[in-house]
């Protein structure tokens, strides 16, 4: 294990706050910051801002030109060592005279993880890795998901009154939260790679489920789940692209929405519903890191049932609705108190006169 | 409007701590401190502890003795002026030759408020009021209420799954919260100067609800709302004393329960059941300044709708027990959101691994 010094986690952080200017636009990529260090002095600094786009290296490197000969790089992700849409960053760096590289995580691919450092140490660079790698983890937390697991890191949003309940009885659930929460939604969808929501929330909410509030030069992937494909051509979600995930694309329906943009994907299981599992792999393929879910008690429910839910965003507003309001989690009874899904909260915030509450699976 | 001082604030904020250290005991008086203050110094200060002992001035006057003279008095309430179980202070504070009071609000009893400081006043001393106020009312919240409401400050004590949930479909409720949460909320009993619960958590969990982490040297009035009494002789809430408020005190088991001990009051509405505002006052008349609510969400829910309910703690464990989980509140289903009940979230903290939330009606 290195010892790294107080300086080393300085600009590690350093590089880590540069990662996370990219955290709306580098979709499907992860977010990277670099730092070059000579002498004591920052020479180079850089993020990965857009697929397609430099790396962050890349970018560090060209600000410090001459300068990054000798230098330390600091890097929240170890570096690429193959060719993709750009060259790889390993030689890049090696190319420029880089002495020393500090990585706060491995690639968490497995098929790649240590190349990158690998090939750097085999030309005589010194090289280190787990500087703040949590911190470079939780940044990159689809990313590291989709790669270890061959699986989005599914987030899912519940807004609700403090009894738990997230609409009416007749169904009326505009709105329960405030105009603060539901900007402080926009932006976590803004950092998702898809969003995902059920038959129910269009045919109810007609929702547009994009990102609003503000440019982050891209849109989410629009994603439902919809089994016998009731979503109507017209639906508000259908105007900019959708993906409609199906359990039968034979329905007459089919055409019809195809022939209006939509995509569908044909995932059924043996109940005549859509295989969710099996839609994580697909979503996965599709390059999705995080995924954001706002859906209504019967997706939200069937997805905490199959344990598919990574993250919980809770927001309760100061409310109180009773009983016979509807729920956040259709699931069938638990009958002993063993049964239940117990969390760990991460986050407890204000949010305007809402609470914000973030809980992850224990 | 007086100005007061830094060093004011500083020594009546010091009468508000000493005041505090009587939260447990002091029912059903209010919950006073006493500082007295000559040439900038302490020279006694004193709280009241307990009914029927002295009152905080006259212990800080003890302290004091002849140093009392020329002094400067921060009470956290306006001096008594009556003769109750004690001698009025008013009386005690001009026999020591204090020259001025200042007193953080005045007696919230509308039939006596002022007439203590207009006493002191015709004695030739300064008197001030209102520094710091609204902690003081705070520190009183049910001894005010029950001064100018003539009914008890109803704190409802609920707890429940991140979803809301107090109990599964079954009914098994324990536990849902942690121990730690399950302390916090008998510090909240301890404070109370009677529970109330209702006779379906009597017939669920047979709880005992005292007060038994720590001693405080009394125990709550418990209080049972059983219209048709139910509740059964051997309940261990009946051991050791119980009011029980039914709406039929004719029935058979009335006798019974009368003698295992039981006091009965009955209050009978049009529809057969207790008469819940009318409980409050009588309440009130008991000396109940704050009423702990601990009940399941039929009687909790009855006392939402009737708007009796002045503040909720609300400890919400991590964990999540679905839509067929028992709710909070059991009420009539709302048919549009302006019907809700908008609260304020007053304070929001950890407990143990669980959150605790304070909220009060808008």
């Amino acid at each position: 294990m290195t010892a790294f010094s107080a300086s080393d986690h300085a600009h590690m952080a350093h590089a880590l706050q540069l990662a996370a200017r990219g955290l709306h636009t580098t979709s499907p990529n992860p977010r990277v910051g670099c730092v070059l260090v000579r002498d004591g002095q920052v020479v180079g600094e850089g993020w990965h801002e857009r697929a397609g786009e430099p790396h962050a290296e890349v970018h560090a490197l060209r600000q410090a030109g001459e300068a990054a000969r000798g230098a330390t790089a600091y890097v929240t992700l170890e570096p690429c060592s193959h060719y993709g849409r750009t060259p790889p960053c390993a030689e890049a760096l090696v190319k420029a005279g880089v002495a020393r590289v500090i990585a706060a995580m491995q690639d968490p691919n497995p098929l790649v993880a240590g190349k990158g450092l690998s090939l750097l140490q085999s030309q005589g660079i010194a090289v280190a890795s787990g500087l703040m790698s949590s911190e470079a983890r939780e940044l990159n937390v689809g990313f590291v998901s989709r790669m270890e697991r061959n699986r989005p890191w599914v987030r899912a949003k519940v807004a609700a009154s403090l009894d738990g309940r997230t609409a009416l009885e007749n169904g009326v659930s505009q709105w329960i939260t405030s105009p603060a929460a539901r900007r402080d939604g926009q932006q976590w969808r803004a950092r998702a790679c898809a969003i995902l929501t059920g038959m129910g929330t269009v045919l109810a909410d007609n929702p547009k489920l994009n990102v609003r509030d503000f440019d982050i030069g891209r849109q989410p992937l629009r994603v439902v789940v919809d089994s016998k494909l009731r979503t109507p051509v017209d639906a508000a979600i259908v105007d900019g692209g959708v993906l409609i995930v199906c359990a039968d694309d034979t329905l007459p329906q089919a055409d019809i929405l195809r022939k209006a943009g939509v995509e569908l994907l044909c995932l059924p299981n043996d109940n005549g519903s859509v295989d969710l599992p099996a839609l994580m792999i697909e979503l996965a393929k599709l390059g999705t890191n995080e995924l954001h879910l706002e859906a209504g008690p019967t997706l939200t429910g069937e997805m905490l049932r199959l344990r598919l839910i990574d993250e919980f965003l809770l927001y309760l507003a100061p409310t109180l609705l009773g009983s016979s309001a509807r729920g956040m989690f259709d699931i069938p009874a638990l009958t002993a108190m063993d049964q239940r899904m117990d969390l760990e909260i991460v986050e407890v915030r204000n949010v305007g006169p809402d609470i914000r509450i973030r809980a992850r699976p224990r």
